[in-house]
């Protein structure tokens, strides 16, 4: 495998799964070429005349797709953790016979870990997608056949548009569907909102499963999913586990340092100017992101103005801040509580279903990102550059997915708001075991212990400096964290690459290798 | 020209505007082959990161687009006859001294007959899309330098996703807009409702410039139209003349022979079973099509069921269906009244926008109006072996567009409502002026004077052999208007082709002929 030193000064292949790759050049430096995938043309006569796609079962809709050794295999991941439908894929497979899948997930989650014995027996080569919990140590130890591939949410559209990786099935669970194949997540046993993750899968690939646990007479509205791309129905049992998919209520942190560390940011956001009427921002659904949305809300009714809009996660706290008259829309990627799903099935106009393509796809004609004033992100590890890491744990072992982390950097103000230290590892290092992000992306790091501004951001640091908020350099962090934890141990690697981090336009960014001894 | 004889029996040549062509081989024989359109892959770094892609007009627009000789500019008609925007186009390209475009509006109206001096002096090589009236009758004598192209709806999709036509530049009005390019048609001094025509194009184009009167703050939601899609936004004063684009109510005829026609097409859908609950229908938005909707209305009430959906040009009487609970779905084409704008504005879930790809587009996984049990057309003329005209007029000249008209020949019930003579010539001949749809298609021909079920459906005639209908042949209804309007002399024509008429696949079905003497 050749290696090159890529602009971040990290060694990556040129190659990776006998496929060409460009190493990252820089932030907004490498300029695609060539056309946008195109599928085979369809027609018309090859579906039936009453609309009526339905197969049997899903093994036959597979079968009837062509199911074959190597091929790409495509799941949104809307059920999350519930899903009950990637798994049942690969076992009709691994039942089949067929070898040498490639599973394009957009995201996975522990409940895929029976999709490991699939990849011990061969009946997938590899992942190209996020891997959370039990897949990525799998990997990590280094004993998947073929090379991992991670992507953030828009650079997996990206890919799939510009036919980097190019799905020959797409099976794509519907909460609620049609038989010919419109479907959506408002409703059903299954519900989870909105499914925007599959635009690019129903859109580029060659065949179109739909699977639901709620069929519905024609037509399917709204028609987050598009029957006219779809190629058969099936219909099942249970697609997903209700409790596993949606939570009852999202719960924020209720650690005092967490609590701590949302009050900081906010007052930071307020401080900076960034709290305005028609401002814009975007969090995750995690307990310190839930906190921060409190202290916005808090401070918009306050003072009675309101946000123009938000994307991202929706949950009951955005849902309220809709309800309240503070937040004006809600663009919404995945929706993560019932009372959202209730929202959006509610208040179309406000809290409309959007995809990655509006949000994220770099190799679109602008991103919504870039317009946003206020973008809060986690990190397993920051580095004094401001280097940013998601996918590895400090030990070295690749548990998480990128999500839209890399495409959310583009935000006007991205701040990680971040303990100094979890389980006794300081967060804050030299650098960072994987580099995800590059530092000149990242504004701000909030810590419950001081807030350190990238010093590229010198119109942030003018803002501040008189607010009486906690400042601090990022390397007097790092020591403050050293002081307490001690100097970590660096994990040890093989040199075995046993994932490749892309950047959002296509790019190698950093690799990941075997952990050293697992 | 070298011509060849189709499979309808027309002669039809191998090649337009010195593109290869595949004359018609019957319904359902042409498969197509190869990939869909690719448009260039495009990157965020070309688009501002503030999100901010506002043009200071539509001439500097079109020059940063790279307007050139022989390009292809596509519109779209939802602003009908009040548009402001096409004829402005080709008003910047004369001034610029750009010579050879192809025009690709999805439909042109009397209002765009200042597009005749562009043709004239050769700005405009040739208009590939609906013509009605003046730029039709231009046509028709002969004076367009190239061959004029008529697609269906559902074939100018076709065309646009399977590259047979490639679009340089979508000039596409927005009633709202946002500086990012998101716009929809439901709010804003030019409202038309939605916008589902422009999708083809701002999919496939290489780029895509926005026309707006209404600029409002983004996010423009609903996203008809997607930004992520777009080039360029224009602010101008008017984009439309409001009466022109929407009727303050439609109207449903008051002739006497038009009511009798529409009261026999719907006791003729009654006696044939096809109003039961659960059915769909389409129909226009004309008068005698809006009074067959009352009577469906009325009989829906009375029998207290629902049709579940209707597809087409909504209006205030269907609206009203909604309202009242007769019917649960209209998917909405296009939007005719203020009455169906509010509708769709108001009642998202029910009266949702579709798009032509949806309803139309034959090299798509299927259609909807394959699905639909009653499709009420019209037609300039119908001969003995039940084949539709509805392009030209009996004097052979082209004065109208295709429209959706042959995508809905597909329906499970075709029915054509027409009265039996206009201005004293019989609509019922013995050959069609120009073919547009094969007979085998067209099921049922309703007129004042009585019905004629096409003999291949036996089925229907048995249905409705009791019911007291006036049922006769086709051969009889045409005697009968002979008898009393005498046989109509023929148009004649010189050689030359003026037009070729589309096929939903993409052949060629049928052309027209330059109208002699004229």
């Amino acid at each position: 495998m050749k290696m090159v030193k890529n602009a971040v000064g990290r060694m990556v292949p040129t190659e990776i799964n006998g496929e060409k790759v460009v190493p990252f050049m820089g932030v907004g430096k490498h300029r695609p070429t060539g056309k946008k995938h195109a599928p085979n043309i369809s027609t018309a006569i090859d579906y039936p005349a009453d609309g009526d796609k339905r197969a049997p079962s899903l093994k036959e809709a597979l079968l009837k797709s062509g199911l074959k050794d190597g091929m790409v295999i495509s799941t949104h991941h809307h059920l999350r953790n519930g899903d009950l439908v990637a798994n049942q894929i690969f076992d009709i497979a691994a039942e089949l016979g067929v070898k040498g899948l490639v599973w394009l997930p957009s995201a996975s989650f522990p409940c895929h870990k029976d999709i490991i014995k699939h990849l011990e027996s061969g009946v997938i080569h590899h992942i190209e997608g996020s891997m959370n919990g039990p897949l990525g140590r799998f990997t990590s130890e280094g004993k998947m056949q073929g090379t991992a591939v991670l992507r953030s949410h828009g650079g997996r559209y990206q890919a799939i548009q510009d036919g980097e990786v190019q799905i020959d099935i797409a099976v794509l669970a519907a909460p609620t569907a049609d038989f010919f194949g419109n479907g959506h997540g408002l409703d059903g046993p299954s519900a989870c909102g909105g499914l925007g993750y599959a635009l690019a899968d129903y859109q580029y690939a060659e065949k179109v499963i739909i699977v639901t646990d709620n069929l519905i007479k024609f037509p399917c509205i709204p028609m987050q999913i598009e029957g006219n791309y779809v190629d058969y129905v099936v219909e099942m049992d249970k697609i997903g586990i209700p409790e596993l998919i949606v939570s009852g209520t999202t719960q924020i942190t209720k650690s005092p340092d967490r609590l701590l560390i949302a009050e900081l940011t906010a007052k930071f956001c307020d401080a900076a100017g960034l709290i305005q009427d028609g401002f814009s921002f975007q969090m995750g659904a995690g307990g310190t992101s839930l906190a921060i949305g409190i202290y916005f809300h808090q401070m918009l009714k306050e003072r009675q103005i309101k946000a123009r809009f938000a994307v991202g996660g929706s949950t009951q706290y955005s849902s309220k801040m809709l309800q309240d008259g503070c937040l004006e829309y809600m663009l919404d990627g995945q929706t993560f509580d019932l009372e959202a799903v209730r929202s959006m099935r509610e208040n179309r106009l406000q809290h409309p279903a959007i995809s990655i393509f509006h949000a994220y796809d770099y190799h679109s004609k602008g991103n919504f990102t870039t317009m946003m004033d206020v973008m809060i992100l986690g990190a397993t590890e920051v580095d004094v550059n401001f280097n940013g890491n998601v996918v590895t744990h400090s030990d070295g072992y690749m548990l998480h997915g990128i999500g839209g982390w890399q495409n959310c950097l583009f935000a006007k103000c991205t701040i990680l708001p971040v303990p100094l230290f979890r389980n006794r590892i300081p967060i804050i290092c030299d650098e960072v075991t994987t580099l995800v992000g590059p530092g000149e992306l990242v504004d701000v790091i909030v810590t419950e212990r001081g807030i350190a501004i990238n010093p590229k951001r010198q119109d942030l640091i003018d803002k501040v400096k008189d607010s009486g908020l906690p400042l601090k350099t990022i390397e007097e962090l790092k020591a403050e964290a050293e002081r307490i934890c001690g100097v970590p141990q660096k994990p040890e690697f093989t040199d075995k690459v046993i994932a490749a981090i892309k950047w959002v336009d296509g790019t190698i960014i950093d690799v990941v290798r075997q952990v050293k001894g697992s």
